[in-house]
């Protein structure tokens, strides 16, 4: 529970994941994907999920350089837990008032 | 989705209504059961999720009064989405290094 916490720490880490789940994405299709987030906030977030080996960055070598974020397998498999809290959401919408 | 992270809005939430799933609490109770957060963080964490409708508090006329935090029907249903969290947890547990 402790590690799923910490993986999917606040709400753009879980969103990015969720993004990613469709497929690999660059940094600019994930930005406008999730509302534009800040540049910052968005590199820090993708930072800390590559460093929990949740997603990979792959640069490749063309003119402008093209970088790709890809979910590990690890990251794939955090789709249950997406899946059951989107569930949730949906059932459950906010109360009125 | 998004109605699901606002209600599980950080780790003391979450670590919350895993705490209630097995049974009302009293404050002190789930004090302790936290690892003895902040009264103040925890006593904000709880109206927020009363707020949210996914526990409710009753004072019970005691001297000195008891006051007993219980999950709603709503917030029972978030059993689904933290037992997919514990599962992945356990499953992958943190890289080495």
């Amino acid at each position: 529970m402790e590690r799923t916490l910490k993986v999917l720490d606040g709400k753009w880490t879980t969103l990015i994941v969720r993004e990613l789940l469709s497929g690999p994405k660059r940094f600019g299709e994930l930005r406008t994907a999730l509302g534009s987030p800040s540049a910052k906030t968005l590199t820090d977030r993708l930072r800390a999920l590559e460093h929990q080996r949740i997603l990979t960055r792959t640069v490749h070598a063309e003119v402008p350089p093209r970088v790709v974020y890809r979910l590990t397998e690890q990251g794939e498999s955090l789709s249950e837990v997406l899946y059951a809290m989107l569930r949730w959401g949906e059932e459950h919408p906010p109360a009125e008032g």
